[in-house]
């Protein structure tokens, strides 16, 4: 697909979830920059730029997206060529790095987080995210006997493709009402969920009403932890800015509503780092306040 | 209509709503008792315990029906009569007294509750009562000016009914999923949700969800209100009897499931009294941990 | 004094504290029904009427004011006499037995405070208020040995009146900024406060700062006491109707701002129920959630 | 036994447990008052108090027997009576009265507190309690299935005999060391405790640890339920006095500890009311803030 | 200036503020050691070393001047030289470069804090801070348009300081007294403060009354914020020692006390890490908890 | 000893305590390695596992000892040599480097602990650790006078041995026994407890009642302090895994059980990092939430 390509699909939500999104603009990048005759540096930084720019605008709050776009973009201002073989090259590394990065991280994650689900357990989840989905599911491989319960995740019922995806794996699972996570909490061992971003204070921002579980969580001692590579982090926030929180369209709310009656529709919300446990990542489970020292360890070009 | 068809209309929630509930079961009590011809009145005492049964068994959680009822028994028992006559004088006078006390009670309720909100305030509530709805429509009469959020209320969306009359009433209305709640605490000034019964202990029972609300009302210091008559108060509660908390059917939350797939569907939660800043009574605003004097002082023959 | 005149000294201040404004304004209102001569208890209730809205009109928080003209207002109501010597009677009887309620309440109040102080003990207070200090000497003439902690009160310097007071009276007094009151509290074992009102829900308002230092006793788990006769207590609040906190004016703050700065200057604020671990009152120590109920034990014709 | 030797016993543990203190000092005193002869009501009057002081003087924290006493006494003040005959069978009917009511408060505390546990719950308690124990097994008896879990409760290990007590019936229990009552309270429905005293404020005190598991439990948002008869209100309270903390034998802690060691052996602690949930007393569930509201209702001699 | 008049004017409070402190310090630091001749390092080290601890005796707590000190300490010590040249080239580079890095911090912390202000805010502040105000009036400049709720700042109404700055700045300012800031909390969208010196904790230490505005921000929900460049910390504290909470003049709170009366009059106080959402510093927006790493990242000669 | 005399002896408690554990399985380590003949690496690295599983094996909860044998490994792992001296020499080194880290690290650690201890000071504790009495004699050495309060420690008495070694060090010291922790906690300036192991979200394992103290710390807003060397981090826990919580005999709690009674005897519990105001390390007082990147520093072994 070309750049123009993918960020339409993007905007339409013909591609969808963090992950998918950032590999295919990652790809589109790389196509767009291997496929033109360069001539100077700087009309290479150009087009760099533009396209950078189409495919970070076609959504909001995708921090993954912008920080492997932004790795390639480091590569290549690091780098010096002095051909276009030499140029494709270094494209074509940079786009292999930083896809193999993508898929070791969450890898790593996924294992880190079994690891974390015993015997016995009852989870409580929220939405659906591939990052606490691939957990689950591996621990179901592993042969572990637990419970699920699902919040079905209003308004576009997320929760259902969740449970539909563990249903098959075979694990036993629950759906409630978003309304009812407090008061089946009692019966929870251990909350899990994904993350869309995460902030330099050690918040998380993720499906609207992930921070109602975590307060109802945190009510009740529960553990509540959160699934998610670093590669989710979001450096803007460092400095100064706020994720914004996307307001999506009405209609998924009431869609023949009364004449009169306001609707307002927040994608997501943010979850305070002193409801968060730990965070479940390529390096393991941390901190939510050792967010910082993470990226500063790991992914030391995000900054 | 008969005891029988009231029993059947209300267990087939064609008749909704604590007040009606309660209305409709004392109106058909009362037909009952004073339709038949009497002898003795342990003939009496018999036929009422059967027909009290009858009603008090088409719906779990009714404490304002069962203290309707509780009060025709009581005035019966109290009585003593002579002939036909007397026996019906005295039917017709409980019953009436008691629907004039649910009158008055909501009356004095609705107006308190009117009082207490202000020009500019910005009032959460969730799912549907008729005391909250009274009480919101009562101000707006009033001439004041102030926004309603009213969350959808999953999963039989009660909170459309609240919004379509809180529109038709000219009152600013905004409309959010029930997960979006803690997200927008920061503009609201109170929370005013109605109860289906209340416990001696302070506690109040409403609709699935509302304990989340109060949570996340607590965190931010945003005052937590019910309006609720005294008459929902469940004198069970004292003897150490929790309230059933009704399980509905699953269909409400998703006709077709994926096989295996469990589904729980609890009508109603728990509120503690700590979160809880006044019960907006007949009384006045009362604090929960008062409501078992409040009885004492309005209602003994509930106890 | 004369109806008008008093009002005028409790609007300049020249009659202070909600004790002595209670007692000048019944005296007031006494001498002035008192001195006419009457035909017809029409008559009497207009003046009555008129007496009242301009002496409760002279400030806008004074329960106890409020309460002592509603006792002579509900005495009159209820009497009926024949003639004037009958009605002066009546008046004098009136006046005399809510002046004496008031010492009563003060006395047995004064009388349970001083017996929770303990030898050894820090007391933290703020602002100056007669029931505090009426306590604290108590106790030290008791003989008692221990220490207060005073704030300064901005803007009005309050505190300053409370420490000589109490140094006058041999008590160890320490003075600090009201900004040092959390500093400190791990030095306290209790806290004892004054009130202007109490509310229906249990709530109390008092001289602003005083939930703040109720919130840092809340946090460091030091128990926090209430002085105030139950004459305090503001009916209106059982009705919905908040009180109205008083601005003043924002000389008291700052004589010469610079041009542009806007300055606020609340009088009270008010302190949650949940934050009092008791109400120093002359019925002795109550839950402050037990505040209607000792209402309706003690003046019913509060209510 | 005379008054001397039942002081003595009590003193000397030889009479151990709240209602049999009290049980055996109302009998000394009924059978000293109904032992003597009579001449002037003042004589009568004068070897009561004798008697009470010395019994009341026995145990410091002892109000139940402080309370028994003093309906004896209240009822002889309150009476008149022309010759010994009339005097003795005053003193018969006040001493059965309040054994009966004694009896009778147990009894349907008893009742309450069965009712609150449910199959399946598993409960935790602390120190031994017969009100405790008699409703565990009570709800044995009823066919209920659920499990206890007891804390050793150290210096004395008296959950060893709640332990005893409860296998004895049937009931499976477990025992743990106290300082593990936080690490299992994420398995327990709820806390069920006894009481030495009540007062005027809703705090409950009980053996030493007892606020300890309260806030364990209230941190996890655990019910805590303390059984007990209104009888254990401590009328001073009110008054502004404390509870005196009785200091037991530092023996009962370490027998040969090092030469220059102190030791601390408190036999109580104070519950604050925020941590309980509920009162279970003769008058059903209630909220710790209602306590002042029932002695009012059931008790008013007390005060 | 030589060492000694900088020591005096920092001691008379002549020389104010953090930044200023430490850039006269500095500046009479470098001053000092070019400005004499040289023969041995041993007698520079002894001349520094005399220097530093006049210039660090003149207050307590200024980790900022300290630090900046220790900077020239470390490089001397570091470096070798063969002349005199050498050396008062070292010096002077030395001295730039600490300069620079505090201005570099400044600049950079006040962007970054900027930004964090948005349109429509209220943003609460305390005491007077060079970097609060710097932030303000920066976002006020970007053309954002929000309110500053303002406290007075008792005993030296630093506040009024701020005020002006702000309303010269055309900032739409409001004072309050200090106890007003819970009043006022649920309006306030962002509490900003300043810092006199961060521990390795994660604490901030800073004006007296910043740790009880900190808690009422904590329990209403509303986000509270330090500016301060990391040239605050206080590398002492990570070896066990508290900063020491300098006690001033006792004239500053009351100048003609009552005989008798004590005054305690601490400057500082500590805001405890769980009460700040952010560090607003040269890095960007960082969580208290992570000040440490922050150190080592940027100023490893600090510790 | 031989490594099966030494895993013996942990096992059976001959050799008791985190760093006597480390050292003695060290230096069986180096004692079995360097006793050999060598041909090839294969050989050693064969004999290193099985020497480390034995050791290991030997108790469930150890992670200083896990750490002190993984050093060794990895050196040996690193490291290359020709010939049997070459290999010994290695070894040795090994094993005398992680000796001395261990004692270094305790040192410091004792002397920052140490300085924390201000005069006039009551520290509470519970069990016995060798870092904390270090910790307290320390500073009872530097001349300062303080008191320290110590819990019995129930099933052990543990607290019992700490008593001892406080008193003989001439500390003023007092017992309670563990349910009383609350009781005191008024009289508390810091808490001062050991740990067992130390996980990536930074909680702590100690003794079992350790979470319950620090519970009531933090409801009174007293700091809670852990004295361990970094050492006791357990690598284990950043991938997903709890530590194991050990079960002891149930003879320590009871010996003589009534039939059918279960015991349960857990020998630790779980204190979050948000009880915890900071670590005493070797690298001074951190924020627990900082220990991963604490290891990072000085220990990347260890990871």
């Amino acid at each position: 697909m070309t750049i123009q390509e993918t960020a339409e699909k993007i905007k339409a939500l013909e591609i969808q979830g963090a992950t998918n999104i950032a590999v295919e603009a990652v790809k589109a990048l790389g196509k767009e920059l291997r496929g033109k005759e360069w001539s100077t540096s700087g009309q290479v930084y150009n087009i760099l730029k533009t396209s950078m720019e189409l495919l970070i605008g076609s959504r909001a709050t995708e921090p993954m997206m912008r920080n492997g776009l932004k790795y390639i973009d480091s590569r290549i201002h690091e780098a010096t060529w002095s051909n276009e073989m030499g140029f494709r090259k270094l494209v074509q590394d940079a786009e292999n790095n930083i896809l193999e990065i993508f898929t070791d991280a969450k890898t790593k994650m996924v294992e880190v987080g079994a690891k974390r689900i015993e015997n016995g357990d009852t989870v409580l989840t929220h939405c659906h995210s591939s990052g606490v989905t691939g957990t689950i599911i591996k621990a179901r491989e592993q042969g572990k006997d637990f419970k699920v319960i699902q919040t079905e995740t209003r308004p576009k019922y997320q929760g259902r493709i969740t449970a539909r995806e563990l249903v098959e794996a075979g694990v036993d699972t629950t759906m409630i009402v978003d309304s009812a996570a407090r008061h089946y909490m009692k019966e929870i061992d251990f909350v899990l969920v994904g993350a869309d971003a995460l902030t330099s204070e050690g918040n998380v921002i993720n499906k609207i009403g992930t921070s109602q579980v975590a307060l109802s969580a945190w009510e009740a001692r529960v553990p509540f932890y959160v699934v998610s590579t670093l590669l989710k982090f979001d450096p803007v926030t460092i400095h100064g800015a706020y994720e914004t929180i996307e307001e999506r369209n009405t209609d998924e709310i009431w869609s023949d509503p009364p004449e009169g009656l306001k609707i307002r529709n927040p994608a997501f919300d943010i979850t305070r780092r002193d409801y968060i446990h730990g965070l479940i990542t390529e390096e393991g489970i941390i901190s939510p306040h050792s967010i910082l020292e993470a990226i500063h360890r790991h992914y030391p070009w995000m900054l």
